[in-house]
């Protein structure tokens, strides 16, 4: 049985929400069981308020986990009269740094598979005095990893960014082969050890009109990209690109690659979230612990409303189990290999 | 009946298959009649070595149309001999001038009610002394446009561009507000004329990461795109945003809007081209004559073998004849009201 904790996510945003109406929806004859870290008080307001039936169970790490209700490891004391959907405060921002600390941890010792984080507000992250730009780098700072990078992940398209938040104007320069090459690298590892695939395939997008078009509209191609996929290529990864934008994600889509590189946040995202709406998974890659993570924010306007989709965490906790169980899979490989 | 010359572009790219092909899967009982500007030699040659069935009637305009035959308006002579597959020379590059040059006029003189156009090569085109930076640059020079824009219309998704063949690193610094309200207009005025919507939705997208996200991640959406926005709007367009470019195209899709403006070419094609790769048409805006036109080149390596689709090239003729007599629906509607 593969155990994946969900950490809740700000208390007073959409995660309590979403992982009720997740358990009530799915049936459990898959071989993963979720667990959740956060706070019984407010997962029972949500219950009631929201009137969901399934039953909340207290559990800890190393019992036997309950047959048809929810396993909820209690991380925060939170009253149901101190929190307000959509109103974050600094006692529930403690608490939402709280679950996410205890499930890396909890993971570290083997007590949990993986995690899969419901959304935080960086604000609220911020002002519990971790001042982290956002939950990845406080998991990466958690895990000790300096080399880590978001991944996008459907049925459909998977896609991983050179750049993230970075102003548009900014991107130009900021394309460097080592940069791009090392993408391609933590891509191709990612495809092949977490998503199992044997010989992936990655197609890496250019950065400027049809590709540049020979230098014609842009160089980045030509100076930057070309010699990453080169590079990339010699390394024996079935790697190739730069291509014109503007197709290369239907082709990919449509099944010609496992995976796109992408130089730039919205060249990766728009095509991602027309596909994957409402069921794409964020996963980080890099880190020695698998996370993943629902594709979507603590959503503060429409929180403690009924109205949210659980889709994407079940998406998420889907992949988290899939990732664990694959990279133990090789693992076991690779130690039959050397032994 | 509404009458669509199709101009056959270069007769050595893929111009004449998809107009055979279209013709032979085309029933023909829908309110237009499409024509081709051409060649009757080459559309011969492709039809014998294709194996396509349907016949070529040579015409004329103002003469009646033939009724299970395709009509062809003879405008060059080219030897079947002459043309090969895949291989532009002179002659076919100043045939294929001719074909557009005389479908301007016949709109111009009310013998055809409006264009398609199959795609030109750039290269062809300048060798035959055009010195256009393309097909839409020569239709607005031959018609005397000052103001055009492109939009990329298809049943999910319209598209307009407010940069289009820009290097990316160029982008940021064209975002000026009178541009982008200019855009906001010209897509206003075709979707109430040409596509004969009553109160068309306008979404606006933002050039950087979610949109800025409050000038954290770039200013142009507050210094140029915004107040381009609030104009719009106070002329009594419905403009909205700007918006999150990662998940604006998705509620376009979804019927949210009836278009989005878009800052520059990857922005707008990626989600366009995967939601209408096959079927997408180009539409001009601001000309006075109608012309739409294929979505795609004149795919030279794949010429003469039979594999490109025809549907960019039916749907573009069928947008053709809906703007036609739209235009005319609104013409009509001001004569009455200034009547």
């Amino acid at each position: 049985m593969t155990t994946i904790g969900i950490t809740m996510g700000c208390p007073a945003g959409i995660g309590p929400e979403i992982i009720l109406r997740y358990f009530e929806q799915h049936s459990w004859d898959h071989p993963c069981k979720p667990v959740v870290l956060g706070d019984l008080a407010v997962l029972e307001k949500c219950r009631s308020e929201l009137d969901f039936t399934v039953a909340l169970t207290p559990w800890q790490p190393n019992n036997p986990l309950p047959d048809s209700t929810l396993p909820v490891i209690q991380l925060s004391s939170l009253s149901a009269d101190s929190v307000q959907w959509g109103k974050p405060t600094r006692i529930t921002a403690d608490a939402m740094a709280a679950y996410i600390k205890k499930g890396v941890e909890y993971v570290q010792q083997g007590c949990l598979d993986g995690i899969t984080t419901c959304p935080i507000s960086k604000a609220a992250l911020n002002s519990a005095g971790y001042t982290f730009p956002g939950h990845t780098e406080m998991l990466a700072h958690l895990t000790e990893t300096e080399d880590y990078a978001m991944m996008m992940a459907g049925n459909k398209l998977r896609v991983t960014l050179v750049t993230i938040h970075c102003p548009l104007s900014e991107v130009p320069a900021a394309m460097s082969t080592q940069r791009i090459l090392r993408l391609i690298r933590m891509t191709h590892s990612a495809l092949k050890v977490d998503f199992d695939i044997k010989n992936p395939r990655i197609a890496v997008a250019g950065l400027n009109p049809h590709g540049g078009e020979n230098q014609l509209f842009g160089s980045e191609e030509y100076q930057a990209i070309s010699p990453a996929v080169s590079l990339g290529s010699d390394e024996g990864i079935d790697v190739s690109g730069p291509y014109p934008p503007d197709t290369v994600f239907f082709k990919a889509a449509r099944g010609d690659y496992d995976a796109v590189v992408c130089m730039y946040h919205d060249q990766g995202l728009i095509p991602f979230k027309l596909l994957h709406f409402n069921d794409g998974v964020n996963v980080t890659l890099g880190l020695p612990i698998v996370r993943t993570s629902v594709d979507h924010g603590t959503a503060y306007d429409i929180a403690g409303k009924g109205l949210a989709s659980p889709d994407s965490l079940s998406e998420a906790v889907k992949l988290a189990a899939e990732i664990s169980r694959n990279r133990k899979k090789h693992s076991a490989r690779k130690d039959k290999r050397n032994g």
